[in-house]
């Protein structure tokens, strides 16, 4: 099992403007015989689902979305190393693919290798893909797309403006953001999201590599 | 793909003296773009799993639990229905299966029925497995007890006495509190208990049927 999750922990990186997150003690096996912990987190933190809602009025909820919808089988497109603010698209996929499938599965992760600056400064200056390549992805066959940044698009100081998130989440798909742990993956692999199960806007989830 | 967790949910029951759960809305489409929420809620909310840190001074943290301890083959023990406050032992288990296989799967499910009364007042007067069952259970293989009530010990005012706790997570064995969604589970499936990434005392699971 091959683990595909960022840590979530205090003061970690989170996208701008969402809630700050702690891990901190509520009890202790001193005074009260247990450890237990509090955590306060955004829906959005670490690793995580963006369900329609996140962006779409009216979209679906996390509550609505299937665990079949979030476990399956993975294209994962292994692109040339991107530099900081790069838009990439069907060319650059292409490239990565040797050739783009007529069809492809569910899932299509893309391994754009912005994922080792997650605790830097640098993740904010992640690369993001075309929506027209969004676009044709879904054509394909694409229902959710998975990404090792923060988002697909570009994230910027009060950005208000989302083409991937409207060209995915508004045909009904998923997103997760923040995948890890891509390096050397086979291009077609078995993946899962296991979302903490809350009904709202999205979610943290555990992304592994299962065993066939 | 089967679902067997509760939803974690604002004001949901939770053990006495756990922290609080909410689910709201930090952020708003209408307002700011995109819907997000802010969750607070203790780590051992919902279906959860004991670390052996939860009662053992310098035990394991979640950190330090290999996903492949939390998926694989599990027996699903149905218990014939147990009256309020019961303690079941290896008599009940042996009943319900018929006999005691000499050595077990690493994962054990006790299905008590109690998972019912998870919104009620009636989910603190639960049945409890007796530590010799579960001492047992550890000797034929077990490394990780499932049950689907709130705690594998009575729960009562004040409790601070965790035999069954002590034999499991003090043999650096795990614990999965409140599964659900047993009815009907073939006695061998294969299983996942897919924790939000913390590093901490427990942590809420996704917990699910793998297909095979």
């Amino acid at each position: 099992m091959r683990e595909l999750s960022h840590r979530i922990s205090s003061g970690m990186q989170v996208y701008p403007g969402d809630p700050v997150v702690s891990v901190e003690s509520a009890l202790s096996v001193e005074q009260d015989g247990v450890d237990v912990s509090l955590l306060h987190l955004g829906s959005h933190t670490g690793t995580h689902l963006d369900a329609p809602s996140h962006t779409v009025v009216g979209g679906r909820t996390t509550a609505a979305i299937a665990l079949d919808e979030l476990v399956g089988d993975a294209l994962v497109v292994h692109l040339s190393p991107q530099p900081a603010h790069a838009v990439y698209g069907l060319d650059e996929i292409t490239r990565a693919l040797g050739e783009l499938p007529p069809t492809v599965p569910a899932i299509v992760i893309m391994n754009t290798g912005w994922s080792q600056h997650f605790d830097s400064n640098e993740v904010l200056n992640h690369p993001a893909i075309h929506p027209d390549a969004a676009a044709e992805l879904m054509r394909r066959g694409m229902h959710l797309l998975a990404v090792d940044t923060l988002s697909p698009d570009p994230t910027g100081e009060g950005s208000t403006d989302f083409p991937v998130h409207e060209v995915v989440l508004g045909s009904d798909g998923l997103i997760i953001e923040n995948i890890t742990g891509l390096e050397n993956l086979p291009e077609r692999v078995r993946v899962g999201f296991f979302p903490l199960p809350i009904d709202a806007d999205g979610a943290p989830v555990r992304a592994v590599v299962l065993d066939n």
